[in-house]
């Protein structure tokens, strides 16, 4: 059984809407729970909604990291924070994968630095799932705001092992966002990335993806850097809440159109759900040496649950070794490439 | 009176819709117009649109520059193209401004090598409206993939500009598009030019403004570089397609919610309308010499018409001189920055 390591402190809801998280992860899935942070709060709150204690450890950390802390604090001043503990305790063997809904930049910084990277890993990158249909699986979604089309050869590879085993997607279709589908458009890099990525046997390579071709099935997972990717995820997530905002005013204009919302109330739950990024569970960081999860920092019991379940089958189905071998696969090949390179000189 | 030489070819509507545009300025407005393209398209179209030939000069040029043509193509291969011929015209003063709803690359290379830029401009860029309310004037959203803080700041500066006197924003707020709110966000040029626009006395700057923030009024211009801005521009595109898809989805699941959509008919307009980037017009080229408006690529003949409304407004408004001026002004700083900054190292 596996036992999963969670952060309850630091995130936008409070402990008790964590707790209530593992409660419902408790329903549905087999493993055990280490819950780090204040043992009073974390006490208090299983009482509250009655998590039954058997399968839980709960591991006392007197500190916070806030949102507005400097990532940095997770290994200078407050190593006794609860996302520190826990990294640590992943770090030792303790547990076998961590989930946090605090501070990214922390979270990023600390997995990087306690946990370590996956031999072979150039940048760890945080991947975020669009919650399009099909969904698509973003990354860097904003933790390198600087790459190399190296670093993006190795986030195609780890998406593509990510969406293959985490989501079932059997051949998954990588795509480069551009500010264009023509092959030279972009920086150097994205010049160059579209090179490698077409050449990868490993990568099935479907092109540069514009913003506007993002969200209609074109690829099943889009590589960048985390600033365009940044941009890419908050751009949505803005318009889908003015678009809500727009429908809400226009529904509410008069009664002939409130009546119509009732009509299509249902429809418009749908849609709603179609549209929550919560319903995939959280941001996993590729690329570091064990399974490390980023729950939203606004997450709700039910979003925090699915972020929880998806440590579970990270650890569970090896995800770690996959990437693993992938990424050792890329780093034989481009030897292999090196060596030919310089024989064709020799000659 | 002012003069618009037009490119009526090379769009994806083809020849009579543009001048359909054209007929519907002339209702209008007051002013000339110099259509460039095949003759006897222009004339044919004319004809069906019943546009009086009495203010409007046929210039004929004998090719096209299609979407797919390369940029440079507008200075070397296709020099007797609608959009060569026009840009020449308005370098030579032969008019007071040129639209053209043509191959974006091409306009811009050709604004730059034909028109050529205002004394002091490092990089013209080429700005969006985001049809948002307020609108947010986006510079620049496609034509520099990269910058520098220098170039974000005369952006900020022209972006300025234009939208104290095209749109009578009174003090208009500058934001920087950015991973982030803080200070430090970004890489190397967002967190040099978070510097350069904080001082700046003539930018009224309002900080970092992250993708979810740039539609809920927090200002008015946008400046970032052309790749993160041709994102977020295709982003909001792609996102309010696939929301319109959705809705349709749902009014049309069935008996009682096509009932309902019924009712909600003449609000739906409004939505459809408010995300409309047409009602704005075309997008400004700033930092040219002479003003260049570029349309959209499928304008129809109202978008278009607007375009050319702009164009008009433009020249009258002598828009371009106040860019001149707002440039030196600039450069003046710049410079006894520079000698202070000597002076105090010589002391």
């Amino acid at each position: 059984m596996k036992r999963i390591i969670i952060d309850v402190m630091g995130s936008d809801k409070g402990t008790e809407e964590l707790v209530r998280g593992v409660r419902l992860t408790t329903e549905e899935m087999d493993a055990e729970y280490i819950l780090v942070g204040d043992r009073t709060a974390i006490e208090e709150a299983a009482k509250a909604c009655e998590l039954p204690l058997d399968r839980v450890e709960i591991v006392h950390a007197s500190g916070v990291i806030t949102m507005e802390d400097d990532p940095l604090s997770v290994m200078r001043t407050k190593m006794d924070s609860s996302m520190s503990v826990g990294l640590k305790l992943l770090a030792e063997g303790k547990g076998d994968a961590f989930v946090s809904a605090g501070n990214t930049g922390a979270l990023f910084t600390g997995a990087n630095l306690i946990v370590r990277k996956i031999k072979g890993a150039r940048r760890p990158a945080l991947a975020a799932m669009l919650p399009m249909q099909p969904p698509v699986l973003l990354l860097d979604s904003g933790a390198n705001v600087s790459v190399t089309s190296d670093y993006l050869e190795q986030f195609a590879v780890m998406g593509s092992v990510y969406m293959k085993k985490m989501m079932g997607v059997e051949n998954p279709r990588v795509g480069l966002l551009n500010n264009g589908s023509e092959e030279h458009k972009g920086t150097e890099i994205q010049i160059e990335a579209y090179q490698k990525l077409k050449q990868n046997p490993e990568v099935n390579f479907v092109g540069n993806v514009e913003g506007n071709r993002v969200m209609f099935d074109t690829c099943d997972v889009l590589v960048t850097d985390g600033f365009a990717g940044n941009i890419l995820l908050k751009t949505m997530e803005g318009m889908g809440k003015l678009m809500l905002k727009t429908m809400k005013k226009m529904f509410f204009a008069n009664f002939k159109t409130k009546l119509a919302a009732l009509m299509v109330k249902s429809s418009l739950k749908d849609v709603k759900k179609n549209f929550d990024a919560g319903e995939f569970g959280g941001a996993p960081i590729l690329g570091i040496a064990r399974p490390v999860i980023k729950g939203h920092g606004s997450s709700d019991a039910k979003a925090f649950k699915n972020a929880i379940r998806q440590a579970i089958t990270y650890s569970e189905t090896d995800l770690t070794g996959d990437l693993t071998d992938a990424l050792s696969r890329l780093s034989a090949r481009k030897k292999a490439e090196k060596a030919a390179a310089a024989d064709g000189q020799a000659e």
